[in-house]
């Protein structure tokens, strides 16, 4: 047994608290009321950097939620990784769903239940371990440097014009990214892709206030009535979507779907832990497809009129609904949100009026791919088979992680993500939770992938 | 100026504050944790009319929300009238659209806001107020008899078993109603008829967690947007409702249509004070019939997913809507329920479960007709032209008092409506109001409606 790995035996007790404490502070980006929360988990990144042996921390401004910075560059000669994560998290409503507070992290069955568990301070904690216990070890066999967020969950708005005003701080030779990637799934995977997201909210306003529905109901329209026809406008019965414009830039050719098709699909399986009783989606692809590689268009709120208890036959003076698309490579985010503006403003009738607009989430992301056979990404399948004992798949993910692009184009490098959750943490939903299992093998993941790149050629590793 | 006239002038101020005491007591019935409160409300209207001389006062439980019953019989001879009203009020929310808060009763402009300030708690008050003002100056011209009850917002669900196990007490030869009638409207308006209710709620359900729209979207389906395609399959864009069996029952003869085409309506106006550009509606008829004599469906609320701030890329577990038809005369509210019920079944799609229950909302109301030339409503008439020095109108209401149908049902009486408020006054929105010129001339209207009516047979106004 190596010395690190020794080290990460003896220190496992307080490496979890530490872990725990960190899933205890409340750090939703999403909500202003959290803004301090937020800056305060950034601090405590910092603090932990520190104190393990980083040099150069820093708790940068970015205009809206800090990134946190850190570098050591004891491996002259050694290729330079920039360690990406965030130390922001989802907001955690519907709260009555979760079965322990969201912030008070629990133990049940293995299991470490709390907001953020995985997504992503599990997924970055684990990394953190391993490079102390390397660097309480006699140093990493590579020089690092750190990026830490605090606005990922809200699509990263300040953090592209930052990364461009700081590109000589961040550069590097390859991204290492703890957010995204499925090392702990069953089969491991290699992400080789992550889809874009545009997020747009639509109002519909009607008259001037809320009406009784009895006495003006029938002659005057009613906007949760108009929202609902320019959403069911937007998808065909089966998914396809159906806004003018949406699928142009859309491209899937025949070794993409051969690659899909490779990884396995347990198509009964999945249906079970969802507890759902048929499968959905635009017709023409396989689920894995439609999940990795055609874009959707999913509306994630909807709200308007009375919603207590009991009725009120109110008819509403507005109604909202919240859209994200995730989209695939060669699609713009601010293309897709115009092409959904124009759609509404196409579909609202006469009486309302109905306007998308970005809220929010300003910028977006696109997608991202990585050609599998990069030795970064060969890397990680080594690293992922040794410690797994199985063979792991080059997959793509459905979900986003706009940092990848962001860092891609900025600082021309690559990213390989290497996050060692699984794909069913219910990341975003209540009881989101992370595996003793993947708490302790992840380190090891890491400190053997960190060991295995020190051997590339930081050239090989920038190639695209 | 007779004695009942200065007295009500005398203790003008007396009333008023009775009134605003009255509005303070948040008596919302559709909502548990104002339980008590909808029990106080019924209290202090006891102890109104027991101080002004009423006999026989009592607070009668129902199983659900009280009635307050009472009774004055000091005019053999003369009809007894049995005077109805409610003290229960519509929810509030949105609060934050409430220039003052609901239950702080504020003077702006000669007009009273507060929750109830019209719906019914005013309209009821100005009665009370005549009545006392006769009972204290040689008392009243004909036997009078209260029904006031506490469940009106919510459908009244106890109502029906109650009055049918107590029809003995509630026996009188007319029912004059507080609640609906237009005597403030501009012109004023006899009301000789109100469409019925029938509600229903739907629930979507899909996974059995709140997914990460990124993982799962596009390969499950999304309750939201299940919901939509359900509730958009229930109306065409120009809101006829294709709900199968809507409009079986539904009649609108040459004479009804000639005495609502009578009724002037200024459609500027109206979209004036509405706010809005265009009014909207049933192909092949008028606004008026529309709003009168047309069965309506309205989602009176709906929500799913996240409302918050910023956006949540969830694709979430359930979403929601509550449902109310208006119904008109020969329209059963449980054949309604069940046809939409029927139309949830057929359109929820493959991957979801959806459906269409009552909510707490139990048992709906079948619309009332009563005719124009019925003596009650000549009276109404006589008395409104003289009050208001213009021509009346007869006309119905968009509204529901299920109670009309249930008294009438249930006492094998008729059933005028003599409310003295106008049609714009906010009733189950925020900022409801009361003109303090209805307060001054409501009373002296009533005063010389129960004149009136002691010069007619009971058997007359018995006559449907």
């Amino acid at each position: 047994m190596a010395a690190w790995e020794s080290y990460l035996a003896q220190h496992r007790n307080r490496f979890l608290e530490e872990y725990l404490d960190y899933l205890r502070i409340p750090s939703i980006s999403a909500q202003d009321e959290h803004a301090a929360d937020v800056a305060r988990a950034g601090r405590w990144v910092a603090d932990r950097l520190t104190a393990i042996g980083i040099q150069n921390v820093e708790v940068m401004p970015t205009g809206g939620h800090p990134v946190v910075y850190g570098d050591w560059s004891g491996a002259p000669g050694k290729p330079t990784i920039l360690v990406y994560g965030h130390f922001d998290v989802q907001p955690v409503d519907p709260l009555d769903l979760w079965t322990s507070p969201p912030f008070e992290p629990t133990l049940r069955h293995e299991r470490v239940y709390a907001r953020g568990a995985s997504d992503n301070k599990g997924n970055f904690f684990v990394a953190l371990m391993a490079i102390e216990a390397l660097l309480k070890n006699g140093g990493l066999p590579v020089n690092l440097k750190f990026l830490v967020e605090g606005q990922e969950e809200i699509g990263s708005p300040q953090l592209r014009p930052f990364v461009e005003a700081n590109a000589r701080r961040f550069a590097a030779d390859l991204v290492l990214s703890t957010d995204g990637g499925s090392g702990g799934a069953d089969p491991p995977q290699v992400v080789t892709g992550c889809r874009g997201l545009s997020a747009v909210e639509i109002d519909v306003r009607g008259p001037n206030s809320d009406l009784h529905s009895g006495s003006f109901g029938g002659a005057v329209h009613n906007p949760i009535h108009a929202l609902v026809r320019i959403l069911d406008s937007m998808r065909s019965a089966d998914g396809k979507v159906l806004v003018e414009g949406f699928y142009d830039d859309v491209e899937l050719t025949d070794d993409d779907r051969r690659e899909i098709a490779a990884v396995p699909f347990d198509e009964a399986r999945f249906k079970e832990q969802l507890g759902i009783d048929a499968l959905f989606g635009e017709p023409g692809y396989t689920p894995r497809e439609r999940l990795w590689a055609r874009p959707t268009l999913e509306v994630n709120g909807i709200w308007g009129g009375y919603q207590g208890e009991g009725s009120k036959t109110v008819l509403p003076a507005e109604a909202h609904a919240k859209i994200t698309c995730r989209l695939v490579p060669n699609q713009d985010p601010a293309k897709i949100r115009e092409a959904i503006a124009a759609h509404v403003r196409k579909h609202a009738p006469p009486g309302v009026t109905a306007i998308a607009h970005a809220g929010k989430v300003a910028e977006g992301a696109r997608a991202y791919r990585m050609r599998a056979d990069h030795p970064a990404n060969r890397a990680a399948f080594e690293v992922l088979e040794q410690v797994r004992r199985q063979r792991p798949f080059f997959g793509r993910m459905g979900g986003t992680v706009p940092v990848y692009e962001l860092l891609v184009h900025n600082l021309g490098v690559q990213c390989v993500s290497f996050g060692q959750g699984a794909g069913d943490e219910r990341a975003h939903a209540p009881d989101e939770f992370f595996r003793l299992e993947a708490f302790d093998r992840g380190p090891r993941a890491y400190a053997m992938l960190l060991e295995r790149l020190s051997s590339e050629p930081a050239e090989a590793l920038r190639q695209p």
